[in-house]
């Protein structure tokens, strides 16, 4: 198989989406606090009212609004103080008409009342009396058990990544276990007779197995529990076995350097033979990351990618990412890794081909300006340059200076 | 301290500024796989050239470039092959004018040859000879030993947030431990007579630590080790002594809750009552998040953030990230986490005051539409169902529909 058909982007996508959709792995129970990052495995809803009582939003005096109907400066309304809600603490005060009672902020709204008058707005003649000089509508400055979150109401979704916000709205509601997804479980296995591992000299001829490190930080970051298996060379017996472990011991594989028509071979012999349905595809119209393999084995997804960090980075961004993310079960939610920019320059490209170039970008005003960065293919160091990766679609021959673009940010660096 | 005057909050951002400048947490060494999200310490210069040799892209043959002058279909150069460089190894071929080494993609450039021609522009008469059908200019298909990383080349600056293609260029570059900032410890201490903690059953006027926890994720998402100390209440002693251990402890304490004029004089009292300078500011124009204290207690900075969720998380933002930023010596970088949207209707807004709105982000083609979210303030399902908050300036009276804002993205939930 030397020479090999290249299929859309697109359409390596959708044979991804195809072979993973329903694919979703295992869920566990964690503690509220371990929850920051993970994926819900399943709805939860609110088992208590937030507030759990109606609470008074301001410091002032807890009345019945019908009472102050027609108040004003001039003809202000008459009330008794019958008592003082406490904070923290439950009140047994019942309010009838004509009745006012003392309420901090956060404090329950007693029984009777609807409403709470600011202390500005009303005017005590003796510690008995209030004297109320405006009308209240009902509701004012109260927050109604249950207003926030009722009770039975869905507080996170099946497939949320779960943000700070949920844990919030988690605590709120007393929830202190939360079923999440297992992490998804991704063996890297480097192959390549030119790789040494990062700890030992490099010898004429090798240069150090960068990939492994670079797509390992890459697959944490996006949740993954990840294991280097290390470098395996020599034979090809050796690199089956190797394989058909790390198939059966996670959930996906991703299969780094190897970028050599040879090692292809390798790649796609080994998936073929493994068992069903072995290789799905081999070349993508894309660049960089043209010479990637797909394949399915028993149910576990494979990837075989090119050798080029900055390619092998691309092709995960691309498709590894939506893998993981099916895998998880996560919802598609809004694309917050993505800024729209303007180019600084015409960049020209071929028709036919999804393009990715690194770009720097650069804030003017409310708007992001960017700039790509050009340089022989492959140079990791343009990678670690860019703050971003600019895509133009497979229907475009070019952009021009000053079109907007999508600038896909691969991780966020803030 | 009833009153407090606001100031507004660049001012607050700056006074934190100043504080803490310089003002940077002690070094630790990690080893390159657990350097990820890390803030470098240092500055690292690349101890190896990468490559450490000069490389073929293609598979191909090595020459010398000024043998292929003049060379054309119809007058093709004739080559001697003298020799093969194979993967992983050295090669101590040198070649002469006329002479050709066959070499595979990544395989080590022989002496002698500076460029190297693609099969398909190569023939072979017989397996020792060779004709070149093209000129070949000096370095093509070849990237030369530190043309990606040159030896001494700053590969990681000090105060980058190290991310996946940093752990690709410090692999490359044969670095294993990386020197980075401590993680900020932060304390949170939970203030107000009304909390109880999410695994005990709420009785009749309390309400559950809510913000402890939120906040506390918020914190870890940041690269920070947050410790939460529990609820605090009844006494100013029991109050003060753990705001003084907290501020010994920790390189930030930040004290949630206590929202009522009472709990507030409390948190002012214990901050001035432990060191100088004590209180800096008490108070700051922006919406939500109004009742803001900041003080410095020895060189430690100490929050008092407002009781309501979503003011609490919106002043930690805009003042307690920057603030982490500081302690862990981080440079300023590009800022991921906002994105530019265009208003899906007009926004009213009081000049002299920075309001911020949550939002919902809609995807339109490259643009997005903003979608505020209104409810009553403080309600926190309204942070969990918001994209992003928008922010309008102290300087604007209002957003027009249509009109482009800036939407802070508090954290990446991709």
């Amino acid at each position: 198989m030397d020479f090999f058909q290249c299929i859309p982007l697109r359409e390596a996508q959708e044979i991804i989406a195809k072979e993973l959709t329903g694919a979703i792995v295992a869920f566990e129970q964690v503690s509220l606090v371990d929850a920051l990052g993970r994926v819900a495995a399943t709805d939860i809803a609110a088992i208590e009212n937030l507030p759990p009582f109606s609470r008074s939003t301001v410091d002032g005096f807890a009345v019945r609004s019908a009472d102050t109907f027609g108040a004003s400066e001039a003809a202000p309304s008459l009330f008794t103080i019958v008592g003082e809600v406490l904070m923290g603490q439950p009140t047994d005060i019942e309010l009838r008409p004509g009745q006012a009672a003392t309420i901090p902020t956060g404090g329950m709204l007693p029984a009777g009342a609807d409403a709470v008058v600011m202390l500005e707005y009303a005017e005590q003649p003796d510690p008995h009396s209030l004297l109320i000089s405006k009308m209240i509508a009902p509701g004012e400055n109260v927050v109604v058990k249950g207003e926030d979150i009722a009770y039975g109401s869905i507080i996170l979704r099946r497939g949320q990544k779960i943000t700070p916000a949920h844990i919030g709205v988690l605590a709120a509601s007393g929830v202190t276990y939360v079923p999440v997804r297992q992490p998804v479980k991704v063996a890297i296995i480097s192959t390549g007779d030119e790789l040494v591992d990062i700890d030992v000299p490099v010898k004429a001829g090798q240069i150090r197995d960068v990939n492994s490190y670079a797509l390992g930080a890459l697959f944490t970051g996006w949740g993954c529990q990840v294991t280097r298996m290390g470098i395996v060379r020599d034979s090809f017996e050796q690199f089956y076995r190797a394989l058909a472990e790390a198939a059966v011991t996670h959930h996906m594989v991703v299969i780094s350097g190897g970028s050599s028509v040879g090692a292809r071979d390798f790649t796609v012999k080994a998936i073929d033979g493994l068992g069903a349905p072995g290789v799905l595809f081999h070349g993508i119209a894309i660049k960089p990351g043209k010479p990637t393999i797909f394949g399915m084995v028993e149910g576990t997804p494979i990837f075989g990618l090119p050798g080029h960090p900055v390619a092998a980075m691309t092709v995960s961004d691309q498709l590894v990412k939506p893998a993981v993310r099916l895998l998880s079960g996560q919802k598609n939610t809004f694309q917050r890794t993505r800024v729209t920019a303007r180019l600084n320059r015409n960049v020209a490209s071929s028709p036919g081909r999804d393009d990715f170039i690194g770009v720097r970008l650069i804030k003017e005003g409310a708007n992001n300006k960017a700039a790509p960065i050009f340089g022989k293919s492959g140079l990791i160091r343009l990678m670690a340059e860019s703050d971003g990766i600019m895509h133009i679609p497979a229907d475009k021959s070019g952009v021009y200076e000053g079109e907007a673009v999508e600038v896909l940010l691969l991780y966020d660096a803030d």
